[in-house]
């Protein structure tokens, strides 16, 4: 049995749980390697204390679940079923239930309700922190798919390049980016790509447009893609024409502040102290009240999860922890760098999966 | 007051609420005019029984969210505070609470616990039904935005089939809607843009891909876009080269098909005889296991909404109802097509609004 199960049957001994339903369609994959959209369809991993899982997953995607999920039973059901009658069918005369686990953060009260009427379960337990404790450290081959992503998205960057020109729009290119990223076979963007130009590159809450290029501009793309069910996000900054000096000191005090933060990074320290490292070299620069935001977020089967990569984070790294590390500089109109990398905490140190170069490159 | 405004309080007193929160950013745009993503941060709408609404919304969208609500009272939170706390704060002596009104197929157990938690209601009741029926029935400002979204995907669409040439791919050519999509102002695409060629017409979970472009394939484009917060959603089928005889009386089937349907549409008739009336033409034409869904769904704040448009629905249609009308056949092997038509009821009929041709075309 998966290392996995193994941890999750522990945990619901740990919190006296009978009987246990994962509904979030990223920890069905996390759990079954079976990856999908329900939409509003009900899909389900059922776990009875002591036996074999059940997935329950909408007809149309009977055939996509059984090829991911090898030898795991399978309970279909057609939009006209109910598929709360199929669980209750399911659990037969484990009923009337113990202590009931679900996601919390996950379960709508109606579908709450529904599940109580169906199952009469006498109390309900939270799974998602310890869901959450799972995913936070990556396995040998969860590291392998995001370093594929990550290639990938290094990829979709290097071409989107070539169409670099005096006059193209923010949103000619982030056409490029994502045609660039369907053609590679990436799942798809793991959230919408974003390219800024000039002024722009500076705005908090700055969306890409009809903004031409012109001689002088900072160019930000900041991008990513799931592949085979994991995440990348990496972000660049360019040069475009010549830059001020002031343009520059900023570009480099935030590559100063990105190398820092790698450096710091090992087993054992806080998350917060990563967060510092970076912040130190840009408020010795002067720039401290420009770095507006915390230094990265946790990255994997979502691309922004467990942990927050800010100052007051004590929760220490851990191997196998999977993370961005991205401070940025945002001086309104004079420019906006930020640059992005995502990395992996090794068992003496850091393992960074980005491999784009980070020197001021003018485009 | 809105008329919006009466309903609810109107709902609220006939269930029994004395106070009600509205959580859905959709719902909250529907009820004020703001229409955000909090993602994972707070939003949410306090109303009262017989005192004016609050809004409360996270401090970065603070700018927006008054643009939007003009005089309502507004209450921001920064991250680092308890939006719960602030909650409780503003209801003050009213607490304890009675009947607390929220929307059970939104509201998560997690968010379900702190709220009762913070506010002790007494018991809570599911507005949810009330606002599906409220939004079911659009007004003329709603059916004027959704004739722009209609307008816009058609403008995107006719844009985009100027760049259809042998070898193109399907690929490119959503590169190409959704690059024009960001051009003409849209807000965005409201699902995954589809073009599909030849057999892949055929195949009901097809993904736009690698394929190139060749003579003898159809070509089906079905795509949509928000504007000003409403969806369209269009589908249009046509023919590059020739086309085979039986390809051709596919496309007329599906075409008298999606015009028997629409020639059915008047207030006070089921939406399951709509369904039927489409049906049955393709059944007499001998396709009628080809047709393997639904005939369409309603349309409004989301693309997919209230009400399922299928054979055993027995709600009668009603003036300012808007849903899709989008029969389709599709033979492995030979052709795949789909008309899709947004439409909505008048007081007497129909009104169709889509406006792009609907009769075989070679591009």
């Amino acid at each position: 049995m998966d290392q996995r199960w193994i941890e999750l049957e522990q945990q619901m001994h740990r919190q006296g749980m009978d009987t246990l339903l994962i509904t979030d369609p990223k920890h069905v994959y996390y759990l079954t390697g079976f990856l999908s959209n329900p939409h509003e369809r009900f899909l389900g991993l059922l776990l009875k204390a002591g036996s074999e899982p059940v997935l329950f997953a909408p007809a149309l995607d009977g055939e996509a679940a059984k090829a991911a999920i090898g030898s795991m039973e399978l309970i279909t059901h057609q939009d006209t079923e109910d598929p709360y009658r199929l669980l209750r069918q399911r659990l037969g005369s484990d009923r009337p239930l113990g202590t009931f686990g679900l996601e919390k953060e996950y379960v709508t009260l109606d579908r709450y309700e529904r599940l109580q009427e169906a199952l009469q379960f006498s109390a309900s337990a939270d799974i998602g922190p310890s869901l959450r404790e799972m995913r936070i450290r990556k396995s040998p081959e969860e590291i392998k798919r995001m370093r594929h992503a990550v290639k990938l998205i290094e990829q979709v960057l290097e071409l989107s390049l070539k169409q670099i020109k005096e006059g193209v729009t923010e949103n000619e290119l982030v056409a490029e980016v994502e045609y660039q990223i369907r053609k590679l076979g990436a799942d798809g963007p793991s959230f919408d790509s974003m390219v800024l130009f000039g002024e722009k590159t500076a705005l908090p809450h700055g969306v890409p447009g009809e903004r031409k290029l012109q001689s002088g501009d900072m160019i930000m793309f900041d991008i990513g893609v799931y592949a085979n069910g994991y995440a990348s996000d990496i972000t660049r900054t360019f040069g475009f024409g010549g830059l001020s000096a002031e343009q520059i000191t900023i570009y480099e005090t935030v590559l100063a502040a990105n190398e820092a933060a790698i450096a710091a990074i090992k087993p054992g320290v806080t998350f917060g102290s990563i967060d510092k490292a970076a912040r130190d070299v840009i408020e010795a620069a002067g720039y401290g009240p420009y770095f507006n935001h915390r230094l990265g977020h946790g990255l994997g089967i979502d691309v922004h999860e467990f942990p927050s990569v800010h100052g007051q984070n004590e929760l220490l790294l851990r191997e196998g922890n999977v993370f961005t590390v991205e401070p940025g500089i945002y001086v309104p109109g004079v420019a906006g760098v930020r640059i992005e990398d995502d990395v992996t905490v090794t068992d003496s140190g850091v393992d960074v999966l980005t491999t784009f170069p980070k020197h001021l490159q003018y485009v």
